[in-house]
């Protein structure tokens, strides 16, 4: 490890040594607990920084802008709608204020009252997802899929290199970690059958995807240039897009996926913001085809972060599956915001954008089981000795992700979701 | 025409011959005009029937659980989840009220307060939708695309009459009638381009459709079978699915439709209830493929409902392009929604439904430019000489719906929208 080009920032808050949760980090969500009502928080080590208390304690005094009950709507979505210029702010002042040698609220009387425990905190959706969107920017994904399902010569269609390819999913069936979710029942067809058939999905799979949320609106007919949309962008959670793979075969030509996906897409519950993130910037892979103008880019728009997905079978162990890095994706965020608005569609604050699969160029980086177990094929041996070609009911699939720099970590933490058998 | 069943119902209110908005019908919406704030209004003949005046002067006293505001925000969510019950006696006070004999609105102080001009007002989305959905549930407009784009002997693809094919579409561009829109740009890649192109489409296209509404919730993991599928239904508007055949053309594969439709869908401001079209229910067409249990129906759910579109050019008449009847569609509503929610997919109140492009069997019947003109190969004339093979900058296109038996006439008034030149 080289040595840290910056002074270390440490908190008065403990930070357990793998927290994702440090003072570099101070992401945003919505909590509640038995004593309180939903609210917005900051997430430190093992404490949430409860943002309404420290705002009637008067110290975002100098935010005139905020309204008082700002962090208590149960969504972030108006406290982001206030602009960067102020959620920045507000995340400053909470880092100014969690260092070590800062003693304002470190030895203030409502210090109790304002660092809430995260194990006895329950975590909410975020934020209020108007219109969700899923893209389908990873190579390694893309050709898994084409060599699967249509031709491994022509495993990537002739548009996908021009586009990032992308479709509209469902926000109503987004939850958070920790929400269990039942099997969909639907039609599917095999190959082998005559007629389609009803029942419980014989395919249920995950797909490990990271998701940005705009933080900003625009009028319809508007644009977003690649230059721009860094500034409407608020942050990242993980998300969890699973998928049923036999009714999305049937169903999916020649108008897209529909029930295959919308039954449920779960994301981790803490807003990574992307200043947050600016350390973690990289190079992405180079395009080997030339994009038209409003698709270039310039500067590094793509992260490291590394990804990994675990199963737990009930009661037993997890094993981790899949061990991948966002850097991969082949298409960045400011492409696929600057191609979903080129035609003038409007964007709304809370809209959420995941990227599709974040498959690496090994066999182990996949981020589904379709291709982990490639369709069926080689089946993954777990820990406690079972197999898996898909997901099994009272298994729970655990998604983490994390940067790490010299002394910087700053993670996602976990979208962790159980499976019920189907209803 | 045969002598009427029921004995007429009139209002003391004037409604000119061939109104849409006549005593059988009430349609809910929001409007606004120059001293009024958004708020819901019921429409007769061309009166709106403001319903926030009719509840502050206890008009609704018997319904203890209607919230003071409840006509006030901006949207009609609040008020249909209050349930069929209630809004269903909403409409019937009012529709008792406006008997030519009831004199309680007629000779009330308040009566020039609770009825505003329809000319003077502007009607605004009448519900905020959560999820959008779009069917293709027209087996000619299925048939005529898989000819067109595909192979005609196989143009229907083999899950087509085994469920009933949807996708989703976005809901942050469904605009009210009268909101014009900006021509998308976007990339396309006819056959003899060697490489794709952007600019503005070429080939700006309408849909016409009808879409419903949903006014209850489900919780994820529920499904709605066919038999309730009409309680979770509030009624329907219509809807023209705006859609750039060449962008679309290019990018669908393999996850549909995406920039080639999300730039807008306009919709008409009036929703008319599921009881105003009670009159109109008509068996559907047979289907000749047996579907499986969860989408078996009784009793009948299509409604004759007549629609036609026209195109406006500037400054000219309109010339009607289209008459076509939603009593064609081949999957109905309830097997759509049932079908929606059998993998468990969660439903909200103010959701939209698209049916999908209503053509009928014979060409002038058919719902889109693509279709009437056949892929640009016999274009349209309008009456002032041009020809049509898409739509052009400055075209309004105007779509209209109404029921008619005997003299009960329950219409839909208009979508119309104008296209601008892209931004």
């Amino acid at each position: 490890m080289t040595k840290p080009e910056v002074s270390a920032l440490n908190s008065w808050v403990p930070v357990p040594k793998d927290s994702d949760f440090t003072i570099y980090n101070l992401p945003f969500g919505v909590f509640k607990n038995k004593r309180l009502s939903p609210r917005a928080g900051i997430a430190i080590g093992d404490k949430i920084v409860d943002l309404a208390v420290l705002h009637d304690e008067g110290f975002f005094a100098d935010l005139s802008q905020l309204p008082h009950d700002i962090f208590l709507g149960g969504s972030l979505n108006d406290f982001i709608s206030l602009g960067k210029p102020v959620t920045k702010r507000v995340r400053e002042i909470v880092q100014e204020l969690l260092k070590e040698d800062n003693e304002a609220l470190r030895e203030h009387q409502i210090r109790g009252k304002a660092m809430v425990n995260r194990k006895e905190a329950q975590m909410l959706m975020p934020v209020k997802v108007g219109d969700y969107t899923d893209f389908y920017s990873s190579i390694e994904h893309a050709t898994n899929v084409g060599t699967m399902f249509r031709d491994p010569d022509n495993a990537l269609l002739p548009n996908w290199k021009h586009i990032p390819v992308g479709y509209h999913g469902r926000a109503s069936s987004i939850i958070p970690s920790g929400v269990p979710i039942h099997r969909p029942k639907g039609q599917y067809k095999d190959p082998n059958m005559e007629l389609p058939e009803f029942g419980p999905s014989r395919r249920l799979d995950f797909e490990l995807e990271l998701a940005f949320i705009t933080g900003r609106t625009t009028k319809m007919g508007d644009s977003i240039s690649t230059a721009e949309a860094e500034d409407f962008i608020f942050g990242f959670v993980l998300f969890n897009d699973w998928s049923a793979r036999d009714i999305q075969a049937w169903e999916y030509v020649p108008l897209g996926p529909f029930l295959g996906k919308n039954f449920a897409s779960s994301i981790s519950p803490w807003i990574v913001t992307l200043e947050a993130l600016d350390t973690f910037r990289v190079a992405g892979p180079k395009q080997d085809t030339e994009v038209l103008p409003y698709l270039k880019c310039e500067k590094d728009h793509a992260f490291d972060i590394n990804l990994e997905v675990s199963i737990q079978p009930e009661n037993q162990k997890a094993t981790k599956v899949c061990t991948s890095n966002f850097k991969n994706m082949y298409w960045n965020i400011t492409q696929q915001l600057a191609h979903h608005t080129v035609n003038g569609c409007n964007i709304n604050v809370g809209d959420m954008y995941a990227s599709g699969t974040i498959s690496g160029p090994t066999p182990d980086s996949y981020g589904s089981m379709l291709e982990l177990a490639w369709k069926g094929t080689k089946p993954l041996k777990l820990e406690d000795g079972s197999e898996r070609k898909f997901i099994e009911d009272g298994d729970t699939v655990i998604m983490k992700g994390y940067c790490q720099k010299d002394h910087i970590r700053v993670g996602f933490g976990e979208v962790s979701t159980k499976v019920m058998p189907a209803k």
